[in-house]
């Protein structure tokens, strides 16, 4: 289980403000943390407020890769700030994301090859998410016939199908699950699943119960990825006590003290 | 899900301890707190030292039937005992448990059919519990087939694939929940499915963690009922995420507090 730990994102408001004063100890110290607690990448996200800055980018990056040596999960709505990220980070680098949009991914598959960088590909397209197992999966073929024509390497994709809130779109949790486990019969060997984790429990009371509870659904399914919050304890005692369940790491009674 | 208690049950010191001094107030305390809990159903066991006292069993049965109105879940590896305990009991009754063996099986349904009671069938026989799935399914085939043969009505069964302990059979975790998923397949409607949970940690640290992450996996495999600790707060708390996460309860930011 991959796991990229969530928390460099100025969504959060203790992050932006770190961004706005320019506070690297704060940054740093968030990124050491995650790394500590179990995380094998970081998501590096502006957040609404420093967008569309380079320099924002640029600052964040360097307090990062100051502090811990790790992959680095660009993750941005724009194009061109992905692609300033990609070239400012000596680090190893996952491109967070491209959706299905024809143009759109083939433009991103390019970039990620140029960089030798992996890719999230959301299922999703201009008409938007598709709501059903068989929609989500016409685009993760086609997604994969691009990367193909592309010459791009398969194991450098990770398909997301878009996880959402369980108290705006209930039936979609049990959907994500069964796509996951679809996914992986598109191509031999399966292509790499991803899922960002804490959308699920958007705006619920019982985060924590509601995200662990459907990471280990998703982990039986074949997850091998999330975007998660490694801070978070009784997550990661999940992540590991279904890895034990699952036979993928050996039973040892100190499991929970092992990364 | 359908919930029974596993605390009544003389493998437990204090509740050994509370049938030898006829501790009536104890065992209908704990009768009483599991349905609070949220159990269902209460599982009636001797344990080793009272294994063969049809005293000791009308004792345990009368208590709880003072002071709860449920199901009983009568749990004993003795023919007579069960037979004596369906006499007894006034509740509505589930007989826990005959194996697969062929005589065995027949005495045991046609026990089930006379005291309209229901049972839990484990999917194994007199050479042993097979170790993969298909040898569960070939057993769980042959059940149902002896359950038509008595002309038994399918929705009284419970098939039970077996737990193993985690730290001893860490392989034998994914095949439950495979061997869970399959056992729906054999009738349709599909048979019911019932896991004594705590079997997969004993003698691990951890028991309650393991225990709600392995529970999630397996009621996602379609698991209808359990045997468990219902006043583990954080394993109930797990099953309440769980139905709504598959979408079989309404999500209300309450759900916890929900029965």
């Amino acid at each position: 289980m991959y796991i990229i730990g969530e928390r460099i994102n100025g969504t959060f408001s203790n992050v932006n403000e770190a961004i706005k004063k320019k506070d690297k100890s704060f940054i740093q110290k968030l990124a050491v943390s995650q790394i500590q607690k179990g995380a094998d990448s970081l998501d590096i996200s502006l957040g609404p407020e420093f967008k569309n800055s380079t320099d924002a980018m640029k600052w964040l990056i360097n307090s990062v890769e100051e502090a811990v040596n790790t992959t680095l999960c660009i993750d941005s709505p724009k194009f061109e700030i992905i692609e300033f990220a990609l070239k400012a980070a000596k680090s190893p680098k996952i491109i967070n994301s491209s959706t299905c949009h024809d143009e759109k991914l083939d433009k991103y598959i390019k970039l990620a090859k140029e960089y030798n960088s992996s890719l999230i590909v959301l299922t999703m397209d201009e008409t938007g998410l598709p709501k059903d197992l068989e929609g989500r999966l016409a685009l993760a073929v086609k997604a994969v016939q691009c990367i193909q024509d592309n010459d791009f390497s398969i194991d450098k994709i990770y398909l997301d199908p878009l996880v959402m809130p369980v108290n705006i779109a209930q039936d979609q949790a049990k959907t994500v699950i069964n796509t996951i486990r679809e996914f992986q019969i598109i191509t031999s060997p399966p292509v790499k699943t991803i899922a960002g984790l804490s959308n699920i429990s958007q705006n619920t009371k019982n985060r924590s119960l509601i995200n662990r509870t459907f990471l280990a659904l998703l982990m039986e399914a074949g997850l091998n990825s999330a975007i998660l919050d490694p801070m978070d304890s009784d997550l990661m005692d999940t992540v590991k006590a279904t890895q034990i369940l699952l036979n993928k790491t050996i039973y040892c009674d100190s499991f929970l003290k092992l990364r």
